[in-house]
C-alpha cells in the first residue's frame, strides 16, 4: 500500500514540463524563492494566524494555526484513505466540497485520532469555538488536528488559543509564516510556496502552507496542506483542480510508505468583490498555479524527510499508461535496496531494474532503459559500460538524484515522483523510543 | 509489490496449528533440532555435495551445490514473479513439473541475471555438463543462480567445479550440510531442516536446504530452497504439495519486500523400490511434513536476516477471507515506521493500527484488538491503559516478539507470517558501495 491521498483517477498529461513553459511574476524573498517580500503573501480576502496554546510543552514552538476567508468561499479537501483515521478526518470529510467555507483550523502535538466519541465531539468543538468567533456556521469550519494518537484532545489549552487565534488574524508574511509554524511537528523548514500571475488585469494569488517529514516521531506525523487562492471557484470545480494538482504532487511522494491516519489537503477559492468568472484560459492558467504550489509544498516535505541525504526525482516514460508508470516509480520509490544504495551512493541498477520487475506491470526485461544522473548505465536489458565511480562521486557530492527510467512502448505517459533516501538516521530517529 | 513466489491460490487452512498437534519421531542433532545425527540427513536415493570451484575469491567459501536423485524422480518448481528474471529461472521453469528429473545443480556469487542470451547459454551448458555426469539428459537437470548480477557466469571456474561436484556426491550429513553451504552467499547461519515418519512400517524422510537473508549486498541476494523427499508422487501432486507448503512458508515472510530475479523453491520426491503409492492419510501427514520443513527453512531466513534484532511473528486472525488476513500481514510487515519501532523496543501500537488501516481490507476502527507479546494494548477501537514499560523491556531482552491483530468480523481465516525488524545495521550493510 501507498499513502495515496484520496481516490482521483490519474490523467497523463504531462504538466510538471508544461508548467516550466510559463512565466509568472513569481516575487522571491531571500531563501524562499516564490514568497513574496513587500507585500501580503496571501491571496485578497484572507488572512491567517499561528499561535502556542499550550498543547506542547516549549512555549516557543508554535501549535495551533488558522486560516480563514472574509468572505464564504469555495472549499475542496482531499483527505487519507486509511480506514483508521482521525476525528478532524470525519468531521471535515463531511463538510466538502462547499460553497461557504469561511475557516481551517489545525492544531499541532495531538492527531484527535483513535479517541473514539469524545474525539468526534472534540473536533466539532473546536471548529463551533472558531465559528463562534467568526460569526458564521460551525459546518463552515474545517479542522485538523496531527500529533500523538490516542490521547484526549487538551481542551484546556484550546479553550484559551481558539479564541485568540481569531483575535491574531492578518494578512503579514510574519502572519502567513506562523501558520505554516502552527502546523509543524517534526519539520525542520517551514513549507510555504506562493505564486501570481495576473489575469485581464487583476492580479490572482495562490498561497499554500504545508506540513511534513515523514512519518515519525512523535507517534506519526502525517501530512496536511491549506491552499488558498483569490479566483472565483465552484466548489465543484474546487474540488475538481484539487484532485488534479494533488495527483501530481502530493500522490507523487513517498518516504516510507505508511499512509498516515490524518493526510488531508485543502483548497479555498474565493473570488474578490471585482472577479468575475474565469475564462477557459485562465482556468488553465490557475490550474497550473495550484499545481507548482502543490508540487512546491510536496517537494519541501520530501527535502525535509527525516534523516535523509538525498532527494530523489524519478521519471519513468515510455509506456502507455500513467497509471502503470506511477505503479514503477512507486516500486522504485519504496524499495528499502534502492533507497539505501542512493544513501551510499551507489549507482546500484540491479536494485532499480528489479523492481521495476516486480512492479507487476506487463513489460520485457528488453524494454528497460535506465539513467542517473544523465548517465544511461542500462539500455534495452542490458548493462551498459560507464563510469561507475563517476556516477557514485557526483551520487556522493550532490544531494537531488534523478533517476530516469525508460519503458520502451511507445507510449506518451509520463510521471515524475519524488522520494528520499533511507539512511541509519532515519532508522534512529523511528527506533527512539516514544510512546 | 511483495516478494511473492510464484502465484498458487491461498487455501484458509490454519495448518502451522495442526501441525503442532501431529509427532514425528524427528532425530534431533545439537545446534539444529531437526537434523539427524547418527544416519543419513537425506531421504532414501539422494545424494549431495558441495565445494569451492572459484566463482567466490574465498578459497574457503562454498560456491557450488549438487542434489541429485539416484533414480528419475518428480519435480515440481516455483519461481519469482518478477518480469526481470535470471537465466537459470527461464530454463528451470520450462522443466517442471516434470516425471523424471535427477538433479539440481546450484551456485552462489554469480547471479547470471540480466546477462542475455549468453547468460541462457551458459544456464543451459551448466545442466548439459551434470547431465554429462550422471548419463541423463539435460533436461532432467534443474538450475539455480544467485550472487552479483550483471555479470557474464564464469565458465572456466565452474568447467572443473561441475564434474568435481559429481564425484563428491554422497548421502552423509556432512555432504547435506556442504550442499547447503554451497548455496550461500550473505547468510551466516547454514539453513537445513529434516522430517521422517513412520508411512505403514517404511520410513519417509524429508529434507531441505535453503538460502537467503534479505536481499542485500553484493548486489542483490535471494531466497532458493529445495527440498528432498523419497516418497512416491506424480509431478502433479509434487506441484501442489509445493504450492501448498509455499503459501504457509516461504511467502509468508518478508525482510524488505523487494522480490528478487532469482527466487526459486524446488521439490524433489522419488519412490523407494519398496514403496506404492500413497494412501490418503499419509499424502496429509506428508504435506504436513514438507509444509513443516518449509516453515522451518523460511523462518531460518526471517533469523539470518541481515541486521536484524527480533525476530517478529505476526497473526492475524478473525475475518472470513484468508487472503484480506495475508494483505493485512503484509502491510504491517512491510512497514519501516512498525519495524523501527520493534528495532527500538516500542510497543507502537499507532504505528500498527494504521499499517492495519491502510492494507485495502474493508474493516471498521472498531473490529481491530491488537495483543502484543501476550499483553492486549488495543481493543475494539480503542487503547488500552497497560503496562508500556514492562512490554518494552520484555522487547528490550528477547529476540521474539508476537504480534496478535484480530478482525472482528467473525471469520476462521488466520494467517501466520514473519518479519524481521529494520535497524541503523540494515541500513549500513545495504548503503555500502557494492557494484
Amino acid at each position: 500500500m501507498h499513502p495515496t491521498i484520496g481516490d482521483a483517477c490519474f490523467v497523463p498529461i504531462d504538466l510538471y514540463r508544461l508548467a516550466s513553459l510559463l512565466t509568472f511574476f513569481t516575487i522571491r524573498l531571500p531563501g524562499n524563492p516564490h514568497m513574496p517580500s513587500d507585500q501580503s503573501p496571501l491571496p485578497q480576502g484572507f488572512r491567517t494566524s499561528g499561535l502556542h496554546c499550550g498543547i506542547k510543552s516549549d512555549p516557543d514552538t508554535l501549535d495551533l494555526a488558522l486560516f480563514v476567508s472574509d468572505r464564504p468561499c469555495a472549499a475542496a479537501g482531499v483527505f487519507t484513505q486509511n480506514r483508521v483515521c482521525g476525528a478532524p478526518v470525519k468531521v471535515s470529510r463531511e463538510r466538502v466540497p462547499r460553497a461557504t467555507c469561511r475557516a481551517v483550523i489545525i492544531n499541532s502535538g495531538n492527531a484527535n485520532a483513535c479517541t473514539g466519541a469524545q474525539g468526534l465531539k472534540d473536533a466539532r468543538w473546536m471548529t463551533d469555538e472558531i465559528a463562534a468567533g467568526l460569526g458564521c456556521s460551525a459546518d463552515d469550519v474545517l479542522v485538523c488536528s496531527t500529533g500523538v494518537i490516542g490521547h484526549p484532545l487538551p481542551r484546556e489549552a484550546l479553550a484559551g488559543g481558539l479564541p485568540a487565534a481569531v483575535d491574531r488574524l492578518a494578512a503579514t508574511p510574519d502572519a502567513f509564516t506562523d501558520a505554516a509554524r502552527g502546523m509543524m511537528t517534526t519539520d525542520t523548514i517551514v513549507k510555504q510556496s506562493v505564486r501570481q500571475a495576473d489575469f485581464d488585469g487583476t492580479t490572482v494569488t495562490i498561497s499554500g502552507a504545508a506540513k511534513g517529514a515523514a512519518m515519525i516521531a512523535p507517534n506519526m506525523a502525517t501530512m496536511l496542506a491549506v491552499i488558498m487562492a483569490d479566483a472565483p471557484l465552484s466548489p465543484d470545480e474546487a474540488d475538481r483542480m484539487l484532485r488534479h494538482a494533488i495527483d501530481r504532487s502530493f500522490n507523487c511522494i513517498s518516504v516510507d510508505g505508511h499512509m498516515s491516519t490524518s493526510d488531508t489537503v485543502i483548497l479555498l477559492a474565493g473570488g474578490t468583490a471585482d472577479s468575475g468568472p474565469l475564462g477557459v484560459g485562465n482556468q488553465q492558467q490557475l490550474q497550473t498555479m495550484i499545481d507548482e504550489v502543490a508540487i512546491d509544498l510536496a517537494q519541501a516535505i520530501i527535502r525535509d524527510a527525516e534523516g535523509a541525504a538525498h532527494f530523489i526525482t524519478i521519471d519513468v516514460h515510455g509506456l502507455r499508461s500513467a497509471e502503470q508508470a506511477s505503479r514503477i516509480a512507486r516500486a522504485v520509490a519504496d524499495s528499502p535496496l534502492v533507497k539505501t544504495a542512493i544513501a551510499g551512493a551507489d549507482p546500484n541498477w540491479g536494485r532499480i531494474v528489479s523492481a521495476v520487475g516486480y512492479a507487476d506491470v506487463d513489460l520485457q526485461e528488453e524494454e528497460i532503459s535506465l539513467a542517473i544522473n544523465g548517465t544511461t548505465i542500462y539500455r534495452a536489458g542490458s548493462p551498459l559500460v560507464y563510469d561507475e565511480r563517476a556516477v557514485s562521486d557526483q551520487m556522493r557530492t550532490d544531494r537531488d538524484v534523478h533517476i530516469d527510467i525508460e519503458i520502451a512502448q511507445d507510449g506518451f505517459a509520463a510521471v515524475r515522483f519524488w522520494t528520499s533516501d533511507l539512511t541509519a538516521e532515519y532508522v534512529r530517529l523511528n527506533a527512539e523510543y516514544t510512546t
